[in-house]
């Protein structure tokens, strides 16, 4: 933590900037997801995504496109197009087969409300649709952008990315992983999502240098990492209300998480330091209106939720 | 059937069509699919993709684009996208959860050989892999293209493409559908990617006029639609070894099907009747070559797998 650090908004200042924008993605979530979906499908899509969740991945998509001038638009577009991926990535990892979880964001899970199958078809409908989002056909975004937001999104989401990321951590169960280890397997499942969401508020942008662009990635890293530190801290500390999902699921199902590995203290630790790091990228990067992706860093590591 | 059509291709002139072009797909999956993929993930992949399978969307691309000049980079690049949404969604479609099919191209299905959560992660990250395909980041294929045809794609997988028709699909066993619902369900089921092989083979071309459009995609639907025909009447005429999944489930499980819906003659003519309208509608194209377009139509109409 940097106490001092005279750049850190005001929690104040913080939700002022958030408010308008998780009321953009919501607006916008509302009125794109699930219309014209045959019988239950728009509904199952519905519920996966609305009405809960911290918007965390829209919020990065638009600090950065913020930073960058990006295109406000083409930023509206991206940051529902993360979110629906990381949407569809939860409808699936709660299935019986995954996690066999039926707690979400305070919620029953998806399939426990719209059957195994629906939940299969509602989170394999919103991956494709996050890439419908990402290319309308008026000319809305330059094809240019569309493209690159695209490519973007599928490394993030694909088996070098979050899906790679599962799959280890679904082959982990009961291993002893080392932090290299444990730190790939998160730099990948949560890590890519979230530094892509920074990378795609970046490609709304226009042309960067490669040192800032270096920064604002080495940025979303950290942050990426961060995240899910503090979510194994949580898993420990907090308890299922708060969280709005099943609280102490690591421990249980024996998986390793940075607390098993580390200690809780050494993972707090952990979480500050990465902190750090997120913070002298934005330094780094020379760029003059990073203040809300600062401000993200210390929310995504103070959270309690 | 049009038995004198003077412009129909002879077989051997179709395979000697065919052959390099699926030689090209498999090289492509071969070379793309599954690489640097952490552990089993890539290999699952690969599994759902390589050493099997028709390659008709492929085809469709292919001959779609050559019928309008197409950049073959971006073709080849389509071909094997569709081709892994295609492949994805068999996997998904085989799952307990759905159809919990044990043989698929005369193998044991991806969960039988994976385990469930492996075939949920492989499909996951194949639906990715489609659109990472499709969105190279060197020059070989103009954004624009790029653009449309992550548009064209996503539309064609998504809630109102084939995920749409497999909800319908789901909600259906054991219902009553009149012919126009079966139809409904089979256009966006099976008819939305295949049509969609064929507007992303276009897009690989430059402009083209709004009736030569027009003609192709309705080309494509009816392709689309007497495909799914001839697989009902495959499913009871046909063996599971010939057809390499197996035979008699739409039957064994009660789903509506065009043969249990019209009987296997009117089955039969309506096939027919989809052919004549694909092969009216590249006459009405006005195009040079559609030459292999053509051929494609009577192989899904005579095929016996």
């Amino acid at each position: 933590m940097k106490p001092g650090d005279p750049l850190r908004w005001t929690t104040e200042r913080l939700a002022s900037w958030c408010d308008p924008r998780l009321k953009r993605v919501e607006a916008a979530l509302e009125r794109w997801v699930g219309h014209d979906a045959p019988l239950q499908l728009g509904d199952a899509m519905r519920y996966a995504v609305l009405g809960g969740g911290k918007r965390l991945r829209p919020l990065l998509v638009f600090a950065a496109s913020e930073s960058v001038g990006g295109e406000p638009e083409a930023a509206l577009r991206a940051a529902c197009a993360v979110e629906l991926i990381h949407a569809y990535s939860l409808v699936h990892d709660d299935l019986p087969c995954m996690d066999n979880d039926v707690l979400r964001r305070g919620k029953p899970t998806v399939h426990v409300q719209y059957g195994e199958a629906g939940a299969l078809l509602a989170g394999d409908a919103l991956q494709a649709f996050a890439f419908e989002l990402l290319t309308p056909d008026d000319a809305s975004i330059e094809p240019s952008v569309q493209a690159a937001l695209c490519r973007l999104l599928a490394r993030a989401a694909g088996s070098q990315g979050m899906a790679g990321g599962q799959a280890i951590d679904l082959a982990s169960v009961g291993l002893a992983l080392d932090e290299a280890q444990l730190r790939n397997m998160h730099r990948l499942k949560t890590g890519a999502l979230l530094s892509g969401s920074v990378e795609m508020g970046v490609a709304c942008g226009g042309n960067l240098s490669a040192e800032a662009l270096a920064s604002l990635r080495a940025y979303g890293a950290a942050v990426g990492l961060a995240f899910q530190v503090v979510d194994d801290i949580l898993d420990v500390t907090a308890d299922s209300q708060t969280l709005g999902k099943t609280a102490g699921k690591d421990a249980a199902s024996d998986k390793p998480t940075y607390v098993s590995l580390l200690g809780l203290d050494n993972a707090r630790a952990e979480a500050r330091r990465l902190l750090d790091e997120a913070v002298s990228a934005l330094d780094r990067s020379a760029l003059p209106d990073t203040g809300a992706l600062r401000a993200l860093a210390y929310m995504v590591v103070d959270r309690d939720r």
